[in-house]
């Protein structure tokens, strides 16, 4: 069957938003919608011969990559997402950029908004920029690639799905963010999720990078991986962020390495069908040694496919709800 | 009424030039052929539910962005009116290009054009550039995005279109340019436009970034920008082009911002309906204050929409001609 | 008549390859089918008004431009000719890109070809990269835009195809490469090729850039451009790669200008229909003067429009056979 935007079907009517900001917002219900639709779009857009080219459900629109932050994944990520789904896809380099000249976040948003885009995808160093952009422009879809330390919500959801996909459900699953959680707005975006589905988080990682408080939300914290080997059935091994350091946790990259790396004696020790997730970019011999990541247990390169159809879920949900608004209103 | 290239209509009869190159070679007749097109744009296309997306006008023409200095914002700009009339925009990044392996301006674009490309958008440092390239190119057109300090004819276009579409024509309309006239080619297409237009240019600014010479073309010369505040229609505040001046023109942003910033108090002098204009990207609290900026006599985000319908028009009619030629010859 | 994908025809047989790596691999019936496609591309696409705009090829096909090396007039070409035969084009800047966070070549790559896209282009200063991604991703075309000093297989065969387009075919044609041998790959590549199409290649420069062990595959080696120039039908002229020389391999650029340029001089000595080539960028006053560059002579423009049309071939080619692998397996 070749989807058109006539017979692919409408927005989940449990979806409301006209802005993807964080998970922490999200119900369980409106995360499981966007997953639900991602695993469509992979099944029989990314992987249907038939229809994996394009599907026009958002033919001419046009999407903004407003990136503060060098990211040429994530941005490649969302334009793939976008373009699959028939929308025009500009790239706003900030650093070559009028903020160079002075102008504010705002006024440069504003400003884009004003030629007439319809969503922005935005990434910025401070957290809450996406959630200031979102109040203050109009009749645009605003989705967050990463905001600071505080989330990266499509990074979340498309280490919902890869999990998902693995395991069939959230119930009762064992989830070790293993790393800089303390500058990590992914572990920030995956602990909400996974909290809500159902699942029970772990984070682990040097007691300099890893709060006690967490426990308070219900996450276990524990400072020791080889601790939990045999216990979590998913380990989401982060990159040390050490652009986001501002004091140096650790003594070293060999230190942490030898503590926290996921190599393959740990790998031999953790449950046998335990998942190996990683964001990219992997520093191999760091978080993860190569016969881990590019062993059967690992799942980085499914996350990646998963990402471009998370963000096609995202993108197509929020801007038909946010056309719909600014046509009512 | 969806609009396809066969019931849009010709390029009207009046318009014949293959370049836009600046606003003093055209009359005001041609002027007006292109405002009223970018009208017709802005109503028909950009805020039109049916047409918004696209108008097939320029399906499968290449335009390249070929800029010479930095600017995302009409860079941008360009590439979205480009795209809403269905051509490919291919940006052409000159800072990490061949000319940094000694290739001369000329080469490059002769280059380019021999790649198959329809029209070329520049931006150079050096006044005369986009005309140098119009007597050298072959069957391309060329629109001036801004050379040194000479002109910025879509500038121009799109400050005239925002002050038509508030007081309907230019007769008698008092314009005042305030700011650094010395260095900005904004203002020289305004003036010719203006005066053209039958409008009257005033402009404003400290003694040292304003020739007494202005008044040999019909311009008004000014030095203080209270004098002014009850006489101006329109009120266009420049940017300080503080990387085009090789000498400090006054003492510090303080001083010249305490003369020549339109703040609330000053605004609250000026006619009741004196249009605030500015060219972004503006400088908060420099030449304008956020109170006046966001203040409902500001029309700096809809000069922002004129912006790409202007440009929309341009690209049609000198790649029309430009084509036709081709053609005939 | 209006060409789609059903009535253009279909990739030869003889031509069977999933990857453009070199000219070294390919036989002469092979260059063969490029060039002859790249002539059928170029007389009725690209200089057909009723086919130039586009040729649906290869509509929703994603190719990503993935350019270790800066150089915006390849990456635009190859951008071109993907984008004419209908296919999305990404540029994946490697500057600003995730390489600068310590992730490997190949983990970029996977990662780009996780996201769902068909073909690489890729430029990298170290040679073997492309034959190395080549190897280690599936089901994804890799087309070489140049590794290193090794090869430039698109710029050898668009120098084919403009000497075939003037001199009918390469029996018995002397083509003289002159300059820094030692440093290109376009050398390399046009050698390559001139051997297996049956023509004479010379090699002639200063002895620090032209090692005399080109003799054994067949190649004269000459010291003096003064002495070929009455022998030679047609003079590739190279650029000094400066970015590439680790020793100063002659004392100063007015010295080789002024035993290797082509000038008027020279050029009245050369055979009468002599053809002048040279890959751009050219430096004019170095490697040729300007009354040369642009004379009658030089095809150095014609050489930029056959890029395009033999980046369309190739990619055509390699992405089809690709494809038909990927269903196959």
């Amino acid at each position: 069957m070749l989807y058109t935007k006539e017979n692919w079907g409408s927005v989940p009517e449990g979806w409301t938003r006209t802005h993807l900001l964080g998970l922490e917002d999200l119900s369980a219900e409106e995360i499981t919608i966007l997953l639900d639709l991602a695993q469509r779009f992979r099944e029989d857009v990314l992987e249907s011969e038939e229809n994996r080219r394009k599907i026009p459900l958002l033919t001419g629109f046009a999407i903004v990559n407003l990136f503060f932050e060098n990211s040429t994944r994530t941005r490649t990520s969302f334009g793939f997402a976008g373009r699959r789904l028939g929308a025009d896809v500009i790239d706003f380099a900030a650093g070559t950029s009028s903020l160079a000249k002075g102008e504010t976040v705002l006024d440069t948003a504003k400003n884009i908004q004003a030629m007439g885009i319809d969503a922005v995808v935005v990434r910025h160093v401070c957290p809450g920029v996406p959630k200031f952009l979102a109040d203050n422009l109009k009749n645009c879809a605003v989705v967050n690639a990463g905001d600071g330390t505080h989330e990266h919500p499509t990074q979340g959801l498309l280490d919902m799905l890869t999990i998902r996909r693995r395991f069939g459900s959230f119930k009762g699953l064992k989830v070790a963010l293993v790393g800089d959680i303390a500058h990590s707005r992914v572990a920030r975006s995956n602990i909400f999720a996974l909290l809500k589905l159902g699942a029970q988080p772990i984070v682990c990682g040097p007691s300099t990078l890893v709060s006690p408080y967490w426990e308070e939300m219900g996450v276990k914290v524990c400072y020791s991986l080889d601790e939990i080997l045999g216990e979590a059935d998913v380990f989401n091994l982060l990159r040390i962020q050490f652009e986001r350091q501002v004091v140096r946790p650790f003594p070293s990259i060999h230190e942490y390495s030898r503590l926290y790396a996921m190599n393959a004696e740990r790998l031999a020790r953790c449950k046998k069908d335990a998942l190996i997730l990683a964001p990219g970019p992997i520093n191999r011999g760091v978080e993860i040694t190569p016969e881990v990541a590019d062993g059967p247990q690992s799942a980085i390169l499914d996350q990646v496919t998963n990402g471009v159809a998370v963000r096609m879920a995202a993108l197509w949900c929020v801007l038909t709800r946010s056309k719909e608004n600014a046509s009512a209103s």
